[in-house]
């Protein structure tokens, strides 16, 4: 195989060979969106030699031009050898089957893995194909980012993130072997499951919150002008995930129907619940004011109708204390100091080096809006034994702060 | 009057009298959770003499004891004069119009205000008690924050938030002004709207949002154990907002119950529409794998019903790009640069160094987390036109850089 373009690293000679633990031998991705031109990236700074292609030419050819490899020669017929070691299939998840079997056709890998966010179907639809699946181990890398492209790749895009792989009864152990060593690559912490649990799992923790968020968000195209200004930091959030290509979200979904229809289902028939209780409350009151005897007014605190909803949100705000934070800890483990600062260049940096200065590490960080003003307030989330140095040092150096 | 505890300041002699163009001469504080001990601090900051008050003494201590003013003495007879210049009634939607009709037969101030999250109802409820609608200006100021209680109040809470103010035709003008000087000492952003428009509004942007993020959260409480481990940024922003009081949200909703039932139920429909969609969609499928003729497959990207899935996501997008951003820009007038920083001390020093160095203004900041991983990636918001600036000077600092 003769390398076009970019260098794609030190192929192995005479075949695909066997990596010295840790790293494939050598890999071609096919895709070079976000996802595969961020593997590609991690496996070129792991010293893997990487081919690139994609449908798309120029996508193909900016990933190169990035350093993610050497672009794929096209229409080389197949020699007796597979090319590479590894083949990495980042195509959208209707796509994965077709392009395993023109793969395992055209001998590219002595084995295959895919990106996509559904892992059932594909799989089903490769053995229907008459795909080899000893040599194919399905895979999700969760990188959960909205943008999208080769441009926004990264090598680090996995960084410490989950990477579901669900090798089936079929899977060769030296398949996942292979795999294994590419999610090491990308510093990515592995996960094993069946392709029926990682389906359902994403369909709650990923797939149906983005239409959720959708469904909120597409409220406010109709909304009055000026009623947008009142929002917060608390609607930006609720909606953000929403923003995302709804092109390729669509094709997800529709791969992964069952799962996000259960969970969609039992999310759309609380909101309907909550939604007819308050009908009813607003029904019931009129113009009352509840103010004096025959008055009718709004509901009460022991009102049955209320517990429902009192119920729903003592739920919501039992499941957001159970997602785990940073590092793993629930996120009431942490503590938050608040610093007010001026919103100008180098005041962040003072900030920061007072903290460092006092051996605090900061978990997280964020600032809040404050629509046209000179000052905004910074939070910086430590772990609960350092906030009481941090509050100390930041107020000694002269900070308005406050835990 | 004689005030208790810590000194309220300089109280104007004999009487409320007029304050100084800006500042309302005196106040008393109703309520001293986290809004109405912000605001008793924001007034101290100006130098408004203040008295507090809560149903909970030790919270109206705890409030004084950080310096929000004075304590009103108990049950002191009514005088012939008001004994402040303005009454601020932050308590609970419900309890807005009961506190101002009692405050009203005792003469507390010349002028009222409330800072609940819901107008209509406790305008009609003050209506039908009695009272002098002439003195009382509704109010909301919007902070947006989850938590509560005193100990979390500072005097910048307001700094740059819209805060809704619903005059009514009785409404007396000097009224206004009085909570307009408030505004002004509190540096948020007056926006003028009737209580029906306010309170439509706010359930589209802050009151839905929040019930709908509960009902995906409620969800995750019947998770499998480890499935919340594949979490990320997107899950932890949709469910945040459901992790606050669900007893204070309970009766807000209640009591703008019409405006949020309407939104909740367009919501609901919108997610059962796609719930539907996607379990037809399953069902057709059922273990068809659409490889091959007479192979019942996922819906095809031409499918009416993606047509109304897809709809929903565009629409969703759109409703995103529409929310104002930090300094009122839409989220598109920014660009985002992304730094690897190992997670240790002192690191973002060096980086907020290098941007200001460079004379950038960071208009916001996150870092995306890595559970049990050394490094993260932080994002740096900034204007588009000093993007490059940016990831110039810190490549040239030696920072992995992308925007």
């Amino acid at each position: 195989m003769t390398a076009t373009g970019a260098d794609p690293g030190t192929p192995a000679a005479g075949g695909p060979g066997t990596g010295p633990p840790g790293r494939p031998a050598s890999a071609v991705v096919l895709g070079t969106g976000l996802i595969g031109t961020s593997i590609a990236l991690a496996l070129r700074e792991a010293g893997v030699p990487v081919w690139l292609a994609d449908q798309d030419p120029a996508a193909a050819r900016l990933a190169a031009d990035i350093g993610a490899g050497a672009l794929l020669p096209d229409g080389e017929p197949p020699g007796p050898e597979p090319r590479a070691e590894l083949a990495v299939l980042a195509v959208p998840p209707g796509a994965v089957a077709p392009a395993l079997a023109a793969a395992q056709g055209q001998r590219l890998a002595r084995w295959y893995t895919d990106v996509a966010s559904v892992k059932a179907l594909p799989v089903r639809q490769a053995a229907a194909l008459g795909c080899d699946l000893a040599s194919f181990v399905p895979g999700h890398p969760l990188s959960g980012r909205e943008r999208s492209g080769p441009a926004a790749a990264r090598a680090d895009l996995f960084l410490g993130r989950p990477w579901v792989i669900c090798p089936g009864p079929q899977t060769a152990p030296a398949a996942v072997a292979a795999v294994t060593s590419l999610v090491g690559c990308c510093r990515a912490e592995l996960v094993q499951l069946s392709a029926e649990e990682h389906d359902q799992w994403v369909a709650l923790v990923s797939h149906a919150p983005h239409v959720v968020a959708a469904a909120m968000a597409a409220q406010l195209t109709s909304a009055p002008a000026g009623a947008l200004g009142l929002a917060g930091q608390g609607l930006r959030d609720v909606t953000r995930v929403a923003g995302g290509d709804s092109g390729l979200w669509t094709q997800i979904l529709a791969a992964n129907a069952g799962p996000v229809a259960r969970v969609l289902s039992q999310v759309a028939g609380d909101l309907a619940a909550a939604a007819d209780v308050l009908a009813e409350a607003a029904a019931g009151m009129g113009a009352g004011t509840g103010t004096g005897p025959g008055q009718p007014g709004p509901l009460q605190p022991g009102h049955p109708a209320l517990k429902l909803l009192a119920g729903l949100l003592d739920e919501g705000s039992a499941g957001v204390a159970m997602i785990p934070g940073k590092r793993g800890l629930p996120a009431r483990d942490s503590a938050v100091v608040q610093v007010v600062i001026p919103d100008q260049p180098g005041e962040l940096a003072r900030l920061f080096q007072v903290a460092g200065d006092a051996g605090v590490n900061i978990e997280d960080f964020g600032i809040e809006h404050s629509p046209g003003l000179p000052v905004g307030v910074a939070e910086l989330t430590v772990r609960p034994d350092a906030a009481g140095v941090l509050t100390q040092a930041l107020a000694a150096a002269g900070w308005p702060v406050r835990r």
